[in-house]
């Protein structure tokens, strides 16, 4: 289809942590592209996503020629390109289990939707939420679980369950044909390989932060000579 | 007070990329530790983490000496080392912006406070939330936002409004004097460079679990020549 196909490394070459970055460059270009940016250069775009351009350059390299030395990445083309890769010029159709607190937030939530990933089914084993509606989706008994992925097509499921139920939960998706987990569960959980799991952890993004906090001088009292 | 304490780096050369690795190696030191696993080598810290052994030691070495070479990494210390790095022997206070939905889901999350992290006052701009309670805490008019942030001596926010909401509540959260920022806000916020920002995108990382998605056989009629 297109030149750079021919050359390009197999897909299993690509370290994860190259397709790891992948979403991030998406989301700096369609930021980008709402501000009528047209062309970015690898100095500006490293600049936005704290990287340097050289890993960029190295980064999209695995997939082919995407700018011109000197000219910049058009931001539009590019863009359009990451998200090909990534497979998101399509709907993804996903599975919720779990519809306490956190399962309504994600259900309310607007940015999975407006990315593409889909809530078509929801599931919890508690009684007095079976057959409740939630922003237009019936909540399902989990037993259902297996006829519902198989009917409805759906490989992503997003697990919001309390850590004690979430390792039973993901052995029943596994089961159930499901190929990636977004786990917002504070465990590991153990899954075949060719399962992929994403840990929804907002602890770690504080954790990183506090770091910079501790060596501020309103907390250097508090602290016991590890600064 | 320690040997390491001499010769370690100064806190600004550390790269952030390494910071932000840390909170992971915790994570997986705290799973280890629950599992009673008293000692682990760099290559099984690496297996679990994906990422090379080389990596983790080149991560530790920034900080000190953590490990003799061939006897491994002893997980009750190393992880107590981590935690003093990070600043989390210490309960953090937390200000919430923002208690729809997903500002009511954090208020329930458990995986804050378990991890020392604590909302001490929630605040919104609707008058039908302002006065409220939930889980223990009064929502407070965003107005009293400069008052409580000083008299609670606060320095990180969580911002969960809306994105066309989230830069003008990101400015007041800077003008209070708080220092770090956890933004639900599917928007880029601007912040002065001291002021620490991070993202908290679940669709990040289900971005990242298509892009293996779409190579399966499945997919194969339904893409459009880019596998």
């Amino acid at each position: 289809m297109r030149e750079r196909d021919a050359a390009k490394p197999r897909r299993d070459q690509i370290p994860e942590i190259v397709i790891n970055r992948l979403p991030i460059y998406a989301r700096t270009l369609a930021y980008l592209e709402e501000e009528h940016v047209e062309v970015v250069s690898s100095l500006e775009l490293g600049a936005r996503l704290r990287v340097t351009p050289a890993q960029i350059r190295k980064d999209l390299s695995y997939f082919g020629e995407f700018g011109k030395q000197g000219t910049g990445y058009n931001v539009k083309y590019l863009l359009g390109e990451i998200r090909q890769i990534l497979g998101l010029d399509r709907e993804w159709r996903m599975a919720l289990v779990g519809v306490g607190h956190l399962g309504r937030a994600i259900l309310a939530y607007r940015g999975f939707i407006d990315q593409g990933f889909r809530v078509v089914a929801a599931f919890d084993n508690d009684t007095a939420r079976i057959g409740s509606h939630i922003q237009g989706i019936s909540v399902r008994d989990v037993a259902e679980l297996p006829q519902v992925i198989a009917r409805e097509g759906i490989q992503i499921a997003i697990l919001a369950v309390p850590a004690s139920e979430a390792q039973a939960q993901a052995d029943t998706l596994v089961k159930c044909g499901v190929k990636a987990i977004l786990n917002y569960a504070p465990v590991n959980l153990h899954v075949p390989p060719e399962v992929k799991v994403r840990h929804v952890d907002p602890v770690v993004a504080l954790q990183a932060m506090t770091y910079h906090l501790k060596s501020l001088p309103r907390e250097v009292g508090l602290e016991a000579g590890s600064g």
